[in-house]
């Protein structure tokens, strides 16, 4: 049973192993930060790391790829850390909609399936992905409702933490059954890597992506990373044939031939500084650890649940993300008729920074590494008495753009 | 005629309208630096800029996305400047190798080409990239020599200049002798962006891509870019549908449209950083003025030649870049035996910095926004003695890894 004062929220506060990792980030003033999961904060390492590497580059020149040119392998096996996979499994590189794009590619040449399918509500650049190659394909694709069905012949990419709802998959029940099945399940794991354990090689699974500018704190537009199961590798291969992913690279003349392991999926040139922003912040996820950055993410949910149901629910709010503790990532959505409403009004009038998502959820993300209960408290506090007032009623009602 | 003596050369650096621009990069020693071709110097703008942005990203948070959202055509118009095309026309995203990928995809979709074209000698990326699509589409792939004969049905790749001759071609004279044949031409501009004019537009070129962290300096695996001439961007599609391509992004719950004009080619997140060092880098191009880098690239490399055939023609050295300047970009080939051996020692016994290109190039870049006609002077006075000496016999004959 969680406390509903401030004084509980301190006291967990106090309690919590993780809460030294708050001093790692940069914090420019007090307002309270809920949308982790759309861009984390800037680590000091980074911050660091980032001014080092303009130099070498200033200093070293070309003479600097020699330590730079591994940078997707580096950044790859400290992001497989965090997931769950083995060293060589994941490589860092490109964005996450190219990199399902490859993986899609290489799936469809492997398994030939007769369907490609994607939640209804799935984050769209992945329905998007799946939309043009279906249609270049002449396959099916099939948006499905919550219940996945996984059959033989099926090319499925699931997000392990929905993007909205904040639902958790359980990844080693779905992936069991694809396998039993024999559909191909490619993971998204955007919105779990760095808030909840992935676990990818414990589940055997085959496949994923995913994103490192949310809970992995490695800056706006940084590379995504992909991950392919070690003995599935070699028998895989990237649409896009580029100089990083051959053989032997710097072999000028040669016919194209895919680079063993991972890094067959490389395509062009890495891109430095991004890689190292990702190997930062993979590497303090990674120093706290999943486990401990998973009991935080239920601790801080299940404190907003509390505080909804005492003080939001009465004022028209409902929960849109699972109660049960595993069914859950590290955000939640609460859903109100004038959620875009309230969620101007957050920033505008209350210095706490939520994410809105249509139709109807103001999407409050927890970030285990640096979000505090009296963060979750205060900013709660601060929506009730908003919408109690009615103070959100003086903004436009027409979502506008929002990232 | 290019007179000979460090005199002459300092005389021509007192003369060169372009020398102050040396001043607004980091130079960190002394030593020479040719391979400005393959990764330019870094740019004291950019370095305030990115630690401007970590900082921004530090205080803003996700609020700084409406100030990040439009980078890759901000910076694709600073590039535009640069390569005579239109503001609307070029993107910056992604790398290279993918960039060519989707325009490749886009083009064949199209056209239907029957064959797929590169020169022998192309950058192995842009080979690789068409062996790639040539096999899955079922088409043929032609690697040509020096001469493309550009007949109907001809999805042809080439570089304006080459990587490794520095041969230059007359990109609006190729461009009609396709149009007139019916053929398309994808241009890769990574060696001549910066250094020579390339006029897209004006020679009604059709689709180009290129390269920024050489001549543009924007730093280690850097964004690409990519060129659409204006009329033909609604008529074609990428390959990679993503959320940034996407007409209405921010609607979730629909199917995939895409965006009209030029960011229709966007896939993923764009790379904030990397995108700002991008613009910053083809800023401080187009101040100088693609017309004068262009005389001072030939003027740098004239001299190149005229101290090869005083100093390094009797040690066994020819000119492996064409000798008329029409025809020449901003580096030069210097081909020997012992290449490999000779650009190591230029390295470790010399403090020059060449780069090698097999099978037996020296290849030295002049990039005429910060390389001084005294660079050139000493670096073939260095080349001409330690070769003479015999001193780079000490280094072993087998090429290494090199980028």
């Amino acid at each position: 049973m969680v406390g509903l004062t401030r004084a509980d929220a301190e006291a967990a506060d106090a309690a919590d192993p993780l809460a030294p990792f708050r001093d790692r980030f940069v914090h420019a003033d007090d307002r309270i930060y809920l949308d982790g999961n759309s861009l984390g904060r800037l680590p000091l390492a980074t911050r660091d790391r980032l001014q080092a590497l303009a130099a070498e580059w200033g200093e070293q020149l070309v003479g600097g790829w020699p330590a730079w040119i591994d940078a997707p392998v580096t950044a790859g096996d400290a992001i497989a850390a965090v997931i769950g996979a083995r060293p060589g499994e994941v490589i860092a590189c490109d964005s996450t909609t190219v990199n399902l794009y490859k993986l899609v590619c290489a799936a469809i040449a492997a398994r030939s399936p007769r369907v490609l399918v994607a939640e209804r509500h799935e984050f769209p650049t992945d329905r998007y992905v799946l939309e043009g190659l279906a249609a270049r394909e002449e396959l099916e694709l099939r948006l499905a409702g919550a219940e996945l069905e996984l059959r033989r012949g099926e090319l499925v990419v699931l997000s392990q933490v929905n993007y909205r709802s904040g639902e958790l998959r359980d990844l080693a029940a779905v992936q069991a059954r694809a396998d039993a099945a024999g559909a191909t399940v490619i993971w998204d794991l955007s919105h779990a890597a760095g808030a909840v354990p992935v676990g990818l090689h414990a589940a055997g699974a085959e496949l994923a992506v995913g994103c490192t500018y949310k809970y992995l704190n490695a800056g706006p537009g940084a590379p995504g990373y992909l991950y392919v199961r070690e003995d599935l590798q070699d028998t895989l291969r990237s649409p896009i044939q580029g100089w990083f992913g051959q053989a032997d690279q710097f072999a000028m003349e040669r016919d194209y031939a895919p680079h063993a392991g991972i890094r067959r999926f490389l395509a062009g040139t890495p891109p430095v500084m991004g890689l190292a922003a990702v190997e930062e912040g993979a590497r303090l996820t990674a120093e706290a650890g999943v486990a401990a950055l998973h009991a935080k993410a239920i601790a801080l949910t299940e404190r907003m649940i509390a505080l909804h149901d005492a003080w939001l629910a009465p004022l028209g709010f409902t929960v849109g993300t699972p109660r049960d503790p595993a069914l859950r990532g590290s955000h939640v959505a609460l859903r109100h008729p004038e959620a875009w409403q309230i969620t101007r009004a957050l920033i505008e009038r209350a210095s706490v920074i939520p994410d809105f998502r249509g139709p109807d959820s103001v999407r409050l993300g927890v970030a285990p590494l640096y979000t505090r209960h009296v963060d979750v408290h205060d900013a709660l506090q601060r929506l009730r008495e908003l919408v109690a007032l009615g103070a959100h009623r003086e903004f436009d009602a027409t979502p506008g753009r929002v990232t």
